[in-house]
């Protein structure tokens, strides 16, 4: 599971985007973060005219041994694979939104509790029926999470090879954001009281359970490197997701990074290789509590704050028609000269 | 100039549409904004099935006279008329968006001082060669300011009877940042020095200079009503967009704001007819200075803050696609019911 990320450093591409943004007819600046999207996407993709190809969605959906207890997680765990049916026919927020925007869509299922019959429509790369309950024993064994790594990065690969260059992940897992406050506390240092949030809709007293469980199996392991940190702390569905950041930037593709499972998964992935991180747009700000913080933490500014908080990749998919206007923009956008428009007068 | 604009007040719609929407398969509230925005679209069309119809951006396009001294624009008179030919051309940035986003874009020559090719495709409702200068004179007559307000309304009509029910507002006009600082200063009663910004790019010392001058043409006027006031600050492109804003409200469409100028041209609508407001969703946060307070004041939340201070409608294109978003998961996504999927376990 070695990664060969590149960093990207190329100078004098930077400066050749920068002026071919501010000659396009509109103040200096005044496209806003859209200009350091169209800079940010052309350094990803090497060149003056980038493009997004076949946008994909990629749901990773596990199951968590915690959540059989329904100490932290107000729906049961049962609602992970009614929810791979729901994605299957249609009618889950993320499917509303990648048809909205035109984006392909794929399920897989990392390890849920259920067995789908074959010919469903998803991607099979089940770890495991569930994992174990970190309040006990690790999630999984080192095995399975490079197992996990492994299989979501030949899914990414295979997306590339037919044809996506930009790629939003989502999740489905009932109790994934108690896995993502631990990986939160391990990788940022902070305390799980910062870490902890209302989940799908945990109240006060909810929260304050949920935080003290957590800070006990904070207590319990103490995981040597990222890799262990992940196998003890789970789930499958973030084992994949960080396989699939990893991959996707050694790839060179646009990772679209949704809320806060996804980005405790991206802290791991930056902490086996730093480089992911210039492949990284941050499509929202979510609700849930700790993410704000992953989100300074990483010193990412998202693009949209429109208080969601459901998961499913829906932020990354909202985000995307922002890359598709910021890349076009770039593109197509007459340049002072081209359009016979007269630049400012003045220096002032 | 009379507009009847009912206020939506049906609160028994309203305890459906929230119904709906809070037994969607997805915590609840989880969709955060997009979830405001479908309730209130829904109460907008009186509908628990809400629909976008060929949602359009419609930019008029006017020149001031102040602008022909350069003193509070960075960039000359002649830019207004420049743009106008590069958005027939395709070449500005509100062309990208509206591309991107399936957006239906017309263009309208309120008062530019150039006397365009009849051929052109733009839509001739000029009323002069741009305003009188507001240092000297008001910018136009009362006569000019209720034709510009009439003659935009017939072409929001016709707009609505060619199908559109969605329709984002934008302007161009060098030097309309200043005629937008002096409604707003008017009609929030906050001095000049916080409505006065950089507009298309003012230093420290340029917007100085701006609120000095601004705030002689203050005391010089002194306007009985909201009217009075469109008519001596200007410009003709303000008064179109209040006009085209109180039609689309009496007509039942969806307004979408976009940043300081369409929403100074707001302030003077909902003086004049307060209903507006309930037809209005605000596309984003500028960040020309005075825009976020001008938000505060109408009490208004915007869907984006991008950074953007371009105008032309930018960020009314660019939100387009959360309210198709909106419209699309209140129409089809799944109930817990539908989809079987559980609900809640605790009452948490």
């Amino acid at each position: 599971m070695t990664h060969t990320i590149t960093s990207i450093n190329n100078s004098k591409l930077k400066l050749e985007l920068q002026k071919k943004i501010d000659l396009k007819t509109k103040p200096l600046g005044a496209l806003g973060l859209l200009e350091h999207l169209a800079l940010k996407i052309g350094c990803i993709q090497n060149t003056l005219n980038p493009e997004i190809s076949s946008p994909s969605i990629v749901v990773f959906a596990g199951d968590h041994g915690i959540a059989t207890k329904g100490e932290v997680n107000p729906f049961p765990q049962e609602v992970t694979a009614q929810m791979v049916y729901n994605f299957v026919n249609g009618g889950a927020a993320i499917n509303i939104f990648s048809n909205t925007n035109n984006l392909n869509l794929k399920i897989v299922d990392a390890g849920v509790n259920h067995k789908f019959p074959e010919a469903l429509d998803i991607i099979n790369a089940k770890i495991d029926f569930g994992t174990n309950n970190y309040q006990e024993e690790p999630a999984m064994t080192l095995e399975q999470c490079e197992k996990a790594i492994n299989k979501s990065g030949n899914i990414i690969s295979k997306l590339k090879n037919e044809g996506t260059n930009t790629i939003g992940f989502g999740e489905m897992g009932i109790s994934n954001t108690s896995s993502a406050a631990l990986l939160m506390s391990y990788f940022t240092k902070m305390p799980i009281s910062e870490c902890v949030g209302a989940g799908t809709g945990l109240n006060k007293e909810g929260i304050s359970k949920k935080q003290q469980i957590l800070s006990e199996v904070l207590k319990k392991h103490n995981p040597k490197n990222a890799l262990e940190a992940v196998s003890i702390f789970g789930g499958f569905e973030i084992a994949m997701l960080c396989g699939a950041i990893l991959k996707a930037a050694e790839l060179k593709m646009i990772i679209v990074v949704d809320g806060f499972i996804v980005t405790a998964a991206l802290l791991a992935a930056q902490a086996i290789n730093k480089n992911v991180l210039d492949y990284c747009v941050f499509a929202h700000n979510s609700n849930e509590k700790g993410h704000i913080k992953m989100l300074a933490f990483l010193n990412a500014k998202p693009l949209l704050s429109l208080g969601l908080r459901l998961g499913e990749g829906t932020g990354a998919a909202l985000a995307i028609p922002l890359l598709q206007a910021s890349v076009n923009f770039l593109n197509n956008m007459a340049s002072f000269d081209t359009a016979g428009v007269s630049e400012e007068t003045v220096a002032n």
